[in-house]
């Protein structure tokens, strides 16, 4: 195949971007017009289960509405997240935001009470109430459990909670699962650690297991869009072992994989472990997420309509 | 300060190659330097803990004989790991290896039940025995516990092991406690929850926090190593909030900043946070940890003699 | 500022997105829309001369027809380029092509006579043509100078080539010198030094100096866009020391700066050797420039309508 | 084969480091320890040519003697350097120097008349001293020629400056060629240029091909060692395309693969160029070169005594 020239002309649109990026087919280019029409063909599809895993500053990123109505608009089947990506979608609930342009060395924020990721700021005040609602949301729940699952917990919040932009409400008002294996390392599990220490109340990771491995088994095919690696990435492929691997692949990350860590693994490795079939459609974005998640999606949706 | 050119000559010791690099002191050079001189501070310092977090293949890829002698000599307090790192020291522990220099591709070594991480292979058969002598070990336990945490459930399984070059062996032997917040995202985890399935017995991550936060209250000083990211890193550093931040950090990781993921993030990041103290004493080492930290430790083992 | 989150739509246009991306500000979105605002600002204004820097396979990439159309309209005053640009632009001129989805290992590759650039490649017959033909061309020029500079050589080929899709025809018939110090490294300084051998004919680097710094001298403001780094990033960034430096700068690439190389340098460290004027508007864009150059110069053209 | 794991000691030698490394044989491991018996075979082969090409800030960022004492004790054949690191071993050669350990911002450090290249300083002091010597070097040379080929012009340099810890002084005692197609894009090319304006002297790159190719063809074996990419990696890999291409071939390096440029491209991608022999030894070690190189050197002294 001959690789084509991008054609980049005024007033183009997303749709036509990325036609020329799949004419050139090479390098990045090649690679988010594969991930696009992986994408758009998994949304398709409805015998395709979509998985999505969060690492990384997704949320605090921008993308907070961007998962939010691909769960919305039924494109996304389950979610596997940091727990940081939870706490900061409840920041923003409960009034809390992120901001950008600040340019003060980390110490002076220490000072100010803002904490940093990259080029996004928080503040501390948006912590303070979450801690207050995350509290009240933790005896509400409490009323009726006592040992809960870490995805039931996660469920249990979205219906508490207001806010129609939360990616948390979103998923549990359309019943899509939210797992998140490290919960505990994040404000809320923080905040629960407390609660828990004068309370009755108890959450379990494994108990997520039989309803995670019941639905992948339900799962025809399933296609995984990895943002981001980190436990996120390793949880969702390895759930798919108990099926043979993920049909379909996508993972968009800076990471390398010189070091052997998984973050940076190329997807071919998965299917030496079963974590992806033999044959599945696999396609790794290098570049950042937060960027390139987006026109992926902008590109499916047209694909798709 | 001058930079003074490498004098490479025959016969060198590691001692001599770091005195050379610090006195270059300048790119990589001076960031190894300036982490094994504050390695070897903080080991000589009685009033420091020193705590080691492992994410990416430390075990699979050759350090496992260097953490447990770190942790054997006194040198290590506290280790947060992921569960892989885990998974792979008790593969050994039951008479597993891992292999090197095959080089199939993916879906041959799916075949052949090889699992490959980078260029590092396992064996199917490995595992197998693996899963056979964990769950004897989980019956024990059981015998013992109903509900248990993971760093106790760790040390538990560290005191029921024979294998001396074993880590969890070592730090349980050496009243060294280990974190695995993820620990459930590995091969214990899934034979944990496979267990679990028709035994009373229930692990729980929350409980670990109480001991954690004392062991951290309990620390004057804490310099936090930290080889590669993900969860190990955030859970060592947000683990030392409660007192303010870390007094000291080296990471050592090929990950890069401009995504936004805490994997990458330098560690200056952490000051925002309070996560490391104003003041901190922080570096960066950018490069393979498997290499790069054993030539740390080499050196700071000299300079403590 | 707060992050305002990306609202992704069917039939969005390119110049919606970087809307997005602007409202965002952070991370990747926020690199991206600066550096098209800041490229939108550079066309427009009258005064300000574009230097566009070529290093990395941008034209084996697919960015030929963005070049030269940035050229044909104006809105690139001075070209920089590696010799292996210029060299895959004549190919293409003389009826080579460059090609995709080919997937044989290295050593096949040679016996098959293909050339591989990532997942590029290139024919050896097509290199036959272009030597044959480059040969003529040599010829000709030798015909009126026994000694040039590169840049006047790569004119004279521009105006002696009839391929209206080619880079360096467009820039000849336009008046856009290209320069290209390290011409020889590349099939085109292979042939010229083959040429040489029995014909009185000498290029001369040196000679370009002169009229380099007079253009510079003549800028009113330059704003360097650089693709890649190498020695087209750094010949672009040391011909504006004359008049203290670039008063802006894009630079895209993947490359990181730990290792200290100037192709992963931060562009502010140009301010330090007044490369870049204090003050100017300098941003790095991380990630591939064949993908994200064609993004950032489509959103520019929408904002200058 | 089992990995095995690294046994770090007490009072360890690089020798005994480097074995160690090579008995773990994975990931940065076996990188390093294939780089260094590669080397240590090639030095102890007097059938086998060395060419060396510097890339990136090796003089500046300590390699300078390293690089001296190959030359003099004749491990190395050819050199194949960026300019840079010819002027800046010329600068050290006139009484200047390079500095760490400043901390200003780089619009002040363009006040204080100082250059940064990552965390390593220069004095503009120091440059004009360089201009002065280097103008005093080139009347000499014009006395003997009006036209010269750059690496004749770099041996004569080399004859007449003073310092023996120079590269070029001692690669001109030991007939070492320097080649430097890039040479007009540093400090020495825009002081030659200025030279030139006002005398009767013209420098030529072609001239080089003729000498660089009897070179190639008179070596038996071409073990090529890449530090960095760039033109020099390029110049190297393809100056032995007329005799089918290296036989063997190291490179470190922190740039990455998927932009497709040079820099970043595995050595396995020379072979399709006939750049690197079918069957050719070759390993890409992903790191700092200004540490790993010195690491590999110490470890390949050790294994030829």
């Amino acid at each position: 195949m001959k690789v084509k020239h991008l054609n980049i002309t005024e007033n183009m649109t997303i749709s036509e971007f990325i036609t020329q990026l799949d004419e050139s087919g090479v390098l990045g280019a090649g690679r988010i017009a594969h991930a696009t029409n992986l994408l758009a063909d998994s949304m398709k599809d409805p015998e395709t289960k979509i998985f999505l895993s969060l690492a990384g500053p997704m949320v605090p990123g921008g993308l907070r509405k961007v998962v939010r109505d691909l769960v919305k608009n039924g494109y996304v089947d389950l979610i596997i997240s940091s727990g940081a990506n939870l706490t900061h979608d409840l920041v923003e609930s409960f009034g809390g935001r992120h901001y950008a342009g600040l340019h003060e060395d980390d110490e002076s924020l220490q000072d100010s009470g803002i904490g940093r990721i990259g080029d996004i700021y928080t503040k501390s005040e948006d912590f303070e109430v979450f801690e207050e609602e995350i509290h009240k949301i933790f005896a509400k729940i409490n009323e009726k459990y006592n040992s809960i699952s870490i995805q039931k917990f996660l469920y249990e919040i979205g219906l508490l909670i207001e806010d129609d932009e939360s990616i948390i409400k979103t998923a549990a008002s359309n019943n899509v699962p939210i797992f998140a294996p490290g919960l505990i390392d994040c404000m809320i599990g923080l905040q629960l650690w407390i609660y828990c220490q004068d309370h009755d109340f108890t959450i379990s990771a494994v108990e997520d297991m039989a309803y995670l491995s019941d639905f992948v088994y339900n799962s025809k095919n399933v296609t995984a869009c990895m943002l981001g690696g980190g436990l996120p990435k390793h949880y969702t492929l390895a759930s798919n072992i108990l099926t043979g691997g993920i049909d379909a692949g996508i993972q968009i990350t800076l990471d390398r994989s010189e070091g052997g860590s998984l973050s940076g693994a190329p997807l071919e490795e998965a299917k030496s472990w079963a974590k992806a079939k033999k044959g599945s459609n696999l396609v790794t974005v290098v570049g950042d997420a937060t960027v390139l998640f987006p026109l992926i999606v902008a590109g499916a949706l047209d694909k798709i309509k």
